[in-house]
């Protein structure tokens, strides 16, 4: 049983104040968090000094296969660059390089501190198998189309991935059921996905109100909002993590707040596609669980939570013209413990107490931007990049140490992944 | 006369076209680029293996040493930021505070790819001498209130700063004139620094249109928006760079394309402090220069102007809900070539390619966010961090070689910076 002492660390703690301590890890846990028992001796000690702990970053949306589609094509109207490009693409994926895409996906997650991610794609097999070889921990639900020829097999596929994977990888894999969307899933479909959910005991992670047009479609097909219309199929009460509610009303937020619906905020994807701003002041005002996400890197185009939490922050004051909104403490919440509790591991993962899983993040602080400190925590939310993710830790393991991989081939991941992406988008 | 030989990089050209080349340095300038004369010999090669070359960028709008005050105040509202917070913090600084607190700066600046930054602030000579001693290039005013105490001083001073440094440290640094902003010169003052700038030959840096409160004060005021105010006073006339720009109407944005007023477009600050966001793309199709700026770091809370970039590519598309808006070779071209055109160095710098100054930041593209390779423009706007800088060189000189900076001691920077900055806000 490993035991790792993290020495003169300045930890991030849940109240949002930074404290000098050390960290106690103990397998897979955190054993205790300050000044350590003179009994507890560590097999491993890392100093550190100049290094800021926070609980590592919970990425509540992505499609982390997509990464072979980094940099393919931007900057055009959503639906000519799904019909003409992604799509298309997507239709050459097989099973391995949703494997190699995901692989890249970690790799650079776990590289900017990232210690959760919550996914939604296909041939999930194979994105379990590299959560579980890399030691990332993930959330993973399989994209269900009703519209699509395969929207049968995809709920027998979901149903066969739950029973198989949930709580695998001891426990750092857990499953949702992924229908993608109401407009390419229709109410007797989500009807369906809704009983599956109820007889599984499984949640469901759902694209809702990501577009004006999404919604304006709705009204007019259903005579409801994505959001009404979920309540009515049962979909709710499934427990639902809604990723982007950009278009949701003051009436969808009650809805929302009455079913405890949990929000993947991703303000990178939702500014680059131009899909809107996503009332998010409105919706923590309600008391709704607002986490974070990048959504996946074809639209983003990277995984990088720092500036998503950066963007959070920034974006909704400019948007609301007040300066107050979102300040620096709420964006850090909404990146860790809040993406926490929207993947259901509120309990788990999100905060360095004692007791909960040993998911930590170190930055190196001691560069010039970090400097002077009269504020760590504006400091992280403001000036830090990524570049500064010195040590990551999931489940007590270190996963990177002074910015090297521990798990993952990362020669290797890069070659395959330039050579997979250029295959898939030949014409 | 040193010869630096970067080969193999992949080199972006002035048509936003990446092309394989070799870049040949000799003395100050560029030589050639692309296959190089067989005659010529190098006398350091740098294997540019992975390495993307660009014109390093220029920051057209900054105060550098307000990184002392750096996660100071967050999160308030502006005025009382100003009054409560900053002001009385800048009332404490010396003339070494803001030599120190510039060095920290052109440390951080160099280290994220920016080889020329435009600075307004006060205790000007020696912040040329902090851009002397480092290696960076610089356009510096000294920055004069009309309404302060010292508007009589800050006259002389810029005069003398003019006369003793415009062109000084083998020509990397030029000087203008830096009446603050409309809301603190009042017109006759204005009248006299429009004067001055015509004596000297001096271009003038100000700040105009930031908020709309300055606007209806002005108009209130004077019947007239800022930039109409500008122009009757003659200010037009100097040659403009004008920062902000967020609250300009269809007429000024005519009245600033006859006059060729250059914009500072500051898409994080305008974001951080909830100024608005200024009508850039209308800007560009009226055929102004726009470049970019990071504002002071108190306000930002970096000077990292590859998120300045990203942030002009994502802000404006969301905004006007037009995913077409500022494309990734756009956003680049702001950050570079369009920046140095705004600073009157469009001859000088911003471009690769022969006979400018050999001003070239190279990012390492051997990391996972940076694959596949399909775009490489793309990577540079969307995915990359500016902890993929790798090496930086000004004026044919290195000062940043393998993430180490070569003129700067970085240890001293943030000791200094930080027991300066301590003493600063202190009750």
């Amino acid at each position: 049983m490993a035991k790792i002492l993290l020495k003169n660390a300045e930890v991030l703690g849940a109240d949002g104040i930074i404290k000098s301590a050390d960290i106690a890890v103990e397998s897979t846990l955190i054993h205790q968090v300050g000044e350590i028992s003179a009994d507890w001796y560590a097999d491993k000690v890392i100093d550190c000094t100049n290094k800021l702990a926070i609980p590592g970053f919970v990425n509540t949306h992505t499609h982390a296969a997509m990464t072979l589609f980094r940099s393919y094509a931007d900057d055009m109207e959503l639906m000519d660059w799904l019909q003409n490009k992604i799509w298309p693409a997507e239709g050459n994926l097989v099973a391995d390089d949703v494997y190699w895409g995901t692989s890249l996906a970690i790799a650079e997650m776990i590289k900017s501190g990232t210690t959760t991610f919550s996914d939604m794609y296909f041939h999930m097999p194979q994105v379990a198998e590299a959560v579980a070889e890399s030691g990332i921990r993930a959330v993973l639900a399989r994209g269900m189309a009703g519209v699509a020829p395969n929207g049968e097999q995809a709920l027998v596929e979901s149903e066969d991935f739950f029973r198989q994977y949930h709580n695998a990888a001891d426990g750092r894999i857990t499953v949702m059921l992924g229908p993608h969307a109401p407009y390419t899933c229709p109410p007797e479909y989500l009807k369906r996905v809704a009983n599956l959910a109820q007889r599984l005991g499984a949640e469901i992670h759902i694209h809702l109100s990501e577009t004006i047009g999404e919604v304006n479609e709705c009204k007019k097909n259903y005579g409801k909002s994505p959001i009404e219309l979920m309540k009515d199929l049962g979909i709710l009460e499934c427990g639902v993590l809604a990723a982007h509610c950009v278009h949701v009303s003051e009436a969808d937020i009650l809805l929302m707040k009455e079913a405890n619906v949990r929000v993947a905020h991703n303000p990178g994807s939702n500014m680059k596609l131009a899909s809107g701003v996503a009332p998010v002041p409105a919706m923590l005002n309600a008391g709704l669980c607002v986490g974070l996400g990048t959504d996946g890197a074809a639209s983003n185009n990277n995984l990088d939570m720092l500036e998503e939490l950066r963007l959070a922050a920034m974006l909704h004051k400019v948007h609301a013209l007040d300066p107050l909104l979102i300040p620096a403490n709420t964006a850090v919440s909404m990146a860790t413990a809040n993406g926490a509790q929207a993947l259901g591991l509120g309990n788990v993962v999100g905060r360095i107490a004692p007791g909960f899983k040993a998911d930590i993040t170190l930055f190196n602080m001691h560069a010039p931007h970090w400097y002077p400190r009269h504020d760590r925590v504006s400091l992280l939310a403001y000036s830090a990049g990524s570049g500064d993710v010195h040590t990551v830790m999931v489940d007590g393991k270190i996963l990177l140490e002074n910015k090297c991989l521990t798990t993952l081939d990362e020669e290797r991941l890069m070659y395959e992944a330039d050579r997979r992406g250029r295959r898939l988008v030949k014409p």
